[in-house]
C-alpha cells in the first residue's frame, strides 16, 4: 500500500521534473543512454544554487577552508595509491538466459532485460559466478593508446585535494586545522544505474576534505583533548543527535571525535538551512565492520526518498546524502608513499609544547604515535616492503614527531550534488486544492522550495499582455529586480494559470501589475503591486519602491 | 629582443601563478600529467567569478535565454551527427629518431623531446606521412567493452544544447529568436599541448546557441531584412569594428547578420567590463575561405597574450579567446536527419504574415528557402541518400516553411574559460616601484584584476596581531563584510608586507583597524578604519558603518 503510494508520487516528480524542465534524459532524441541525465533550465539554476551556497558556507564564510578546482582526468598514480585501481569494484554476475549483466549484490531488485516487469530471479536462468568489474572509465591520454597512456576518469573528487595538498598549503596561508574544498564531475561505470538521477554513472560531489592535528599532537599542546559527551561510533543506526549542538565553535583541544561531530552537525545544519527538516534525514552511525580499516567512524546523512526501503515499522530507511568520515592519516599517507613527496607538516606549537612535557608524557605521547603509524604502515605494506620497513619507518615518524612534524589527519564531509537536487525536488513536491478562474476547486501542484534554492526568486506579470502601460510598468519592474534576483517575466495568459505555472517551478513570490499600479483607482494604490506568496497564495500590496529590500529580505 | 621580454613576462607569470596559487600542474607530486592543470585557491575564485557573470550577463539579465546542464559522457550518435567522429581530428607524423609525435602543422614549433631546447625540425630525424588523429577521449560505458559501448568525452558543450533544443523550447515558455546557454567542462586530446594553460588536454566552455528565424521568415514578416552598414564577411583581419555598437536592442527585422554582429558586440562589450580593454582584444573576421561549409560567417576574438606570434610590424597577433560563428540551420538540421526526431519550430508571425504576402513575394521567398536547403541537404548526404531524396526533402521543407514551420538557424558565441583566466592573469600582471618598510623604492609585482572578478575583494588587518583589542575590531569588521564579498583576514606579518601579498592575489582594496580606530588618537577618528586603494596605494579614512555600501559601489 504504502509501497504503491510512493511508486506514484515518483512517477508524478519524474514527471514534473520532464514536463517543467528540471531533468531531461541525456541524449533523449537518440533513445536516451542509461545513466546520464540532463539538467533543463530549472534544474540547473537549482544545482547551481545548491552549489553556490555550498561554496559560500564552506569556504568564504569561513577563514579556514581554501578551494581548489582540480582535473577530472589526473595521473593514474593517484588512483593507484588510493586503492582504487585494485579495489574500487563491484560483483558482476552475468545470467545466461536473459543475457543481463547485474551486481551481483542487487540481483533482486533489478528488472529482468527480457521481462522488465520481473526481477532477475524470477529469470531462473543460470548465473555466472561473480567476478569483480572496476567502475573507473578508463581513456587514453596521447596519441598512443597503450598501458603507459591509460588514465581514468575520476570517481570521486576527494584524491586531487590530497595529491595538492602541499601547494594549497604552501600558498594559501593556512595551518592545520584547515580544509581544502572542491566541487566537481565524477564517473563511476555502475554495472545497474537506477532510481532516477540517484545512481547515476556521470554526477557532481561537494567534498571537503579538513585536517587536524593527530590526537598524540593535541594532546601535547593542550594537556588533554576534549571528551565528547557521546561514545564515538553508535553502533545502533538511530535518529538525529542533539548532543552535538555544544560542538559550534572550534577549539584547540578538540581531537578527531569532537572534530568529525562537529561536521556532522555542521552539515546537517545546511541541509536544514535550504529546506530538509531534521525529520526527513536520518544519521546513520556505520557499525564498526562497516568501517574500512583505516576510518575511525562514519556517518552517513540519508535522505527519505520515496523510493527508499522500508523498515520493519513501515518508515522510510532513507539513502545516502552524504558520508562524513573520519580518515586517519590514511590518504596523505598513501600519497606520501606512492609520490615520495613528503605530506608532513610541521607544527609549531607541537614542537615548543613537546620540550615543556615531562619525559614519562613524552614517552606516553611517541609510543602511541608510534602504534598507529606501525598499525598503518602494516595494513598498507606493498608487496617489496619487509616488517622491519614498517617498524624502522615508525620510528622514524615517531621520532620526527617529537620534533613537530607529523602527516594530517582529515575528516571528510562528500556531499553528493546530483541526490541532494532530487532530495530537494522529492521534500517540495506537495498537491494541495486551490481554486481556479472561475473559483472552482482543483489540485494544485507546487513545489515548496526553501527561496534561497528556489530556480526563480519571483516571477513579474503585468495584469494583461494587451494594455501597454501595464507592461510598460511591469518590465521596469523586472528591471529593478534583476540585477539582484532570478527574476521570471511573464505575460501570457490568464493570471491564475500563470500562478499555477509558478507554483509548479517553486517561485516563491510572484509580484503583479495591475490597474491600481497605474493609479487608476486614486492616488493610495498608486506605484503599489500585488505581492504573492506561493504558500499560502495569499496577497499584500506593497510599494514598488519598497519591493526589492523586502524581497531580499525574505531570500535570505 | 621583444620575443625574450615577453618570454621573460611569461615566467615571470607562470611564477606568480605557481607561488600564489592560481595554477597548479595536475598530479604534480607524480610528476604531473601533460596538457592537465589545477586551479588553487585563488585561481578557482578567479575562475568562479569568471563564469558566474558570465551566466548571469548571458541568462539571468536576459528574458530571451534559458541555462542548461547536460551530461560530458552523452550517446555516441551525438558526434556521428556533429561530425565528430568522421573529421574532429589533427594530422600528426612521428619522428623516427627523437620518437616525438607531433602535429604536423606545428612540428617547427614544439621542442624535440630528446632536445628540448630545440625545436623538432632540428632533430632532422626521417617523419613519417601525416595521418588523422581523432582528438575526442574514447571510453566504454557499462560493464563490455564493445564498439557497441563506446562513448566520448565530449570535445565541446555545445552539442548538448542542440541535442536538447526541443526539450528547452518545450519547458521554458521561449520561442525564437531565444537561447540556450550551457558551461562545463569539455576534452580534447591533443597531440601537443602547449603555452602553459592555453592548449591543454581538459577544458571549461561557455557557449550561447543563439536561435534565430531565417532570414526568409523574418523578411515574410517584417517585409525586409535590416540592412548591416558593413559588410556580413570581412576579408581583412583588422582592429575592433564600431559599427557595430549601433545594434545594441534586437529588433524584429533583424537576420542573421545583424543578430551576428549584435553578438559580436556583446561579447566584446562582457570582455570590457571584467577588465580587458579593446585594445587587448583582436576582432578576426575569418575569410571565405576558412569557413566551414555551412557557416556564414565566423568572428574569432583574439586576446594579445606574451606567448602570441607577431606580425610583421612586430604587434602580437592574438590567440582566440572566443568564436562567434553564424552556423545556418546546420547543426538542428543534422540532428533532425541522424536522430529522425523533428527539430522545426512553428512559427505563428510567419504563418499569419505568410497568408498576407503577394503570391510573388510568397514565390520568391519560398524559392530561396527551398534552395538553402537543397545546397545544405547535398553537402552533407549520407551516403544512402540520393539527390532525388535531397530534392523531395527540400521542397517538402519549403512546403512547410510556407505554413510557419523551420529550423532555426544560429548564432554561436563560443568562449574558453581557461583561456579567458590567463589572459585576465596576463593582463593584471604588472610590475611597479613602491617604498618597502623602510622607505627604499622596491619592485612590486600586482595584479591589476577589475575588482568585479579579483578572487579576494577586500583583506581586513589588525594593524599588529598582539593586541587583543584590533584584533576583536578587525574580526567585527571581516564578519560584517565577508556574508557579501570575498574577504581575506589576514594579521601575521609587518603591515607592509601583508599589503604586497595582497597585491600579488589582485586584492583590490585592504581594510586595516588601528589605534586611531580604537579611539585611542581622540574621538574624531573613533571606528574608522584605513581603506587602501592597491592600484594607487592611495589611503583614506572610512567610518566602519559606511565600508560596506562603499565597497560593494566599487565593486560593482
Amino acid at each position: 500500500m504504502a509501497e504503491a503510494k510512493t511508486g506514484e508520487l515518483m512517477e508524478k516528480i519524474v514527471s514534473l521534473c520532464k514536463r517543467r524542465g528540471f531533468i531531461f534524459q541525456s541524449s533523449e532524441i537518440y533513445g536516451g543512454i542509461n545513466g546520464f541525465w540532463d539538467y533543463g533550465p530549472l534544474g540547473a539554476e537549482l544545482k547551481r544554487n545548491v552549489k553556490e551556497l555550498w561554496w559560500h558556507t564552506m569556504t568564504r564564510q569561513r577563514d579556514d577552508v581554501a578551494g581548489l578546482e582540480a582535473t577530472i582526468i589526473m595521473s593514474p598514480q593517484i588512483w593507484k595509491a588510493s586503492g582504487h585501481v585494485d579495489t574500487f569494484s563491484d560483483p558482476m554476475i552475468d545470467c545466461k538466459t536473459c543475457k543481463g549483466r547485474f551486481r551481483a549484490d542487487q540481483i533482486a531488485e533489478i528488472p529482468c532485460p527480457q521481462k522488465p516487469s520481473k526481477m532477475v530471479c524470477e529469470c531462473h536462468g543460470e548465473k555466472t559466478e561473480a567476478r569483480k568489474f572496476n567502475l573507473m572509465f578508463k581513456t587514453y591520454v596521447g596519441p598512443v593508446e597503450s598501458e603507459d597512456n591509460a588514465a581514468y576518469l575520476r570517481p570521486e573528487t576527494a584524491q586531487a585535494i590530497f595529491a595538492q595538498f602541499k601547494n594549497v598549503l604552501e600558498t594559501s596561508r593556512q595551518k592545520v586545522p584547515f580544509g581544502i574544498a572542491q566541487m566537481g564531475k565524477a564517473f563511476r561505470n555502475e554495472i545497474n544505474p537506477r532510481n532516477y538521477t540517484f545512481r547515476s554513472r556521470e554526477f557532481e560531489q561537494m567534498e571537503l576534505e579538513f585536517f587536524i592535528k593527530p590526537d598524540e599532537a593535541v594532546e601535547a599542546i593542550c594537556g588533554k583533548v576534549f571528551k565528547c559527551s557521546v561514545s564515538s561510533v553508535q553502533p545502533e543506526a538511530a535518529g538525529l543527535k542533539t548532543e552535538n549542538l555544544q560542538l559550534e565553535t572550534p577549539q584547540p583541544n578538540w581531537g578527531w571525535e569532537a572534530w568529525h561531530k562537529y561536521w556532522v552537525e555542521e552539515r546537517v545544519r545546511f541541509y536544514e538551512s535550504i529546506g530538509l527538516p531534521r525529520n526527513t534525514l536520518v544519521e546513520y552511525w556505520q557499525k564498526p565492520e562497516e568501517l574500512a580499516h583505516y576510518a575511525r567512524a562514519c556517518v552517513d546523512i540519508l535522505f527519505k526518498f520515496p523510493f527508499s526501503k522500508r523498515d520493519e515499522k513501515g518508515e522510510l530507511k532513507g539513502e545516502e546524502l552524504e558520508g562524513i568520515a573520519a580518515r586517519s592519516d590514511f590518504d596523505l599517507s598513501q600519497h606520501q608513499r606512492f609520490s615520495g613527496k613528503s605530506m608532513t607538516v610541521f607544527d609549531e606549537e607541537l614542537k615548543s609544547a613537546w620540550l615543556k612535557l615531562d619525559p614519562a608524557k613524552q614517552a606516553e605521547l611517541k609510543e602511541r604515535y608510534y602504534q598507529n603509524r606501525l598499525k598503518y604502515l602494516t595494513k598498507t605494506a606493498k608487496p617489496d616492503e619487509t616488517p622491519d620497513q614498517a617498524e624502522k619507518q615508525s620510528r622514524d615518524d615517531a621520532d620526527a614527531f617529537t620534533k613537530g612534524y607529523y602527516v594530517p589527519h582529515v575528516i571528510e564531509p562528500s556531499a553528493g550534488v546530483d541526490r541532494l537536487a532530487l532530495a530537494l525536488i522529492c521534500n517540495a513536491y506537495a498537491e494541495d486544492q486551490a481554486p481556479d478562474e472561475k473559483g472552482k476547486m482543483e489540485t494544485r501542484v507546487v513545489m515548496g522550495f526553501h527561496p534561497r534554492i528556489a530556480p526563480i526568486k519571483v516571477a513579474v506579470f503585468p495584469l494583461l499582455k494587451n494594455k501597454p502601460e501595464l507592461v510598460k510598468r511591469a518590465k521596469e519592474v523586472r528591471d529593478l529586480l534583476r540585477p539582484h534576483l532570478a527574476v521570471f517575466y511573464d505575460e501570457a495568459g490568464a493570471i491564475g494559470r500563470r500562478y499555477r505555472r509558478q507554483d509548479e517551478a517553486g517561485t516563491p513570490f510572484g509580484v503583479t501589475i495591475d490597474f491600481d499600479t497605474l493609479g487608476e483607482k486614486g492616488p493610495e494604490l498608486k506605484d503599489t503591486v500585488t505581492l504573492r506568496d506561493r504558500d499560502s497564495m495569499k496577497q499584500e500590496r506593497v510599494k514598488i519602491s519598497e519591493l526589492l529590500p523586502l524581497l531580499l529580505e525574505k531570500i535570505r
